[in-house]
């Protein structure tokens, strides 16, 4: 529960009479600093499954990757559009929990290609937001993500993430693409 | 789970090659034949309760509407705007389900001016609606509902209600306003 | 153009390079803040109505009226639905802006029932809102709004607003309910 | 003016009597059709700026893609999210129409990588959308783009696009996530 539905149901709590402030709910709209949490959580998520395959091993870090999935991301609410950074045709698109988490940590034969981006001894995981731009009830943000592993090196990603609100006031994740930078080199 | 999302549902046991024909989720989205088949949902709602309490009394009553009211109002999403037909001040707006249920059927000590409009003996509910506005995640309608009891009789009020979508497909009133019409005589 | 669009323009100026603050964009969504700021130029507007009507007469008040109709209501969104508090059968919609500004300033012949509900020499409007609830992309509030004349008499109304935000982040109302008190005296 | 507020305007051409069928507008409310349409519709411009530029110069072509750019894309609402397939380093997004344009045409010595996508000598462009996501007032949907040059060579790139609509009911592209597919090759 959110600050504004606690605050709700505090108010709530009180008579029907006309209050001195209105009550006030905010459903399935959504702040940039709401965003912004979202985005540190999602990097601080990825580091964390690097850091469980690396003293649990796959199984507790598949099982690590799958309880984020069903946090962060939308899939039980119909879909969810994810291009990751690395997949190929004709298995580009994952539209299903099950192809996402098979990106994350590899081990799924439908998914041969995957290796598992979350296992790369990531330590590091910082986003630059170029812009967040708020519809009402779904913000997209796009800009730089910067993934840097054990040894120094850093991959830079562009990524555009699109989330909304569910009922109990969490953003998910209904939009992810992400790219290698492009360059002419 | 509504048609759409049966379909995505469908499609989504497929594979995640690109699909001949594009997954469509609609989440927060509603159409003006989901708000007027919901207007007729409430319509009957109304007349159970009222042929409950005839049958089974106040009790049987009051637990059918608080499942109507759990199924058909937004309570739980922090709170319903609520301005029922016949309240009085300073209990005029029920922003709380304990509030909603009394109006319908009475018998809470806290609302000693509730009678229980739905144990009026109603036999017929009907709603003219005058206009939709739907604004993308929520929906509101104008009009007429018009009350007929077992001795004919019709009572007809000016109604406004808001409805939003939620995680599970289906609408919720959010906004409530009923009133007796105005009358220069 | 508001806060957030001039913050938005202001960072436009610079580079499209990654800017160490993200560009943040609101489209379509709305504050509470805004909402009773909203409602407390509806309540000046219907002052200044009835201050134009003694001072410079019927035309002069329907200039003001439809000026401050434009501004305030979405007429131009397609329509708005809007039961006013003294209209009556068949006329109590009113969703075209001809019905709008007749029920304010009264005068016109398709209306034969309406005398001008601004044209009540009203000193003072101020509202006590019980509730908002924001959507998203739409916000609506109820509450009472507290009318007084120039010899001191008060009219209460009980009254919902939905307001959505156009293109030029103004906030729009779309629907309107007002409805005397409900006494049993 | 859309097929819907169409019929609502003709309805209210009638008399403010309560309608046999209501009123519905559908404002900042999007459909899958409506989504797909505009797909076609961006295809269809960049292959005319293409055929501009082979037949009357870049000039010509400039002044197309500045059209077209100010009736598909949001630029006007505050910002877009554009992130194109072959931008580089520090001017990889597009946040001002200057920015876009200079990718689409080039020309611009503010941007000094920019050559021209749409100069290219399209003939033909397709899409292929895996999914759609409505969320109420804004849409997205992920894909394949694949263009075909005048010598039969085909560019694939993934596409994310979010679209909300304008007030005068036209779908906008307020997000554009182009990248070229990631090969292992």
């Amino acid at each position: 529960m959110n600050a504004v539905r606690c605050l709700a149901a505090a108010l709530l709590l009180s008579t029907n009479a006309v209050a001195a402030e209105p009550i006030v709910v905010k459903l399935q709209s959504i702040s940039d600093e709401e965003v912004l949490a979202t985005q540190d959580r999602w990097c601080a998520a990825l580091v964390d499954i690097s850091a469980t395959y690396r003293s649990e091993g796959q199984t507790a870090a598949a099982a690590l990757a799958g309880r984020i999935i069903d946090a962060a991301y939308g899939y039980q609410l119909g879909t969810v559009l994810f291009k990751p950074t690395l997949t190929v045709n004709p298995q580009t698109f994952r539209t299903t929990r099950a192809g996402a988490l098979s990106y994350f940590v590899g081990g799924n034969p439908d998914f041969p290609n995957d290796t598992g981006f979350a296992l790369n001894d990531w330590e590091k995981c910082e986003h630059n937001t170029t812009g967040i731009f708020i519809t009402g009830n779904s913000a997209s943000t796009m800009g730089k993500v910067h993934f840097t592993d054990s040894e120094g090196n850093v991959t830079s990603v562009d990524k555009t993430w699109t989330f909304v609100k569910d009922d109990v006031g969490e953003l998910r994740i209904v939009v992810h693409h992400s790219s290698l930078e492009y360059t002419t080199e």
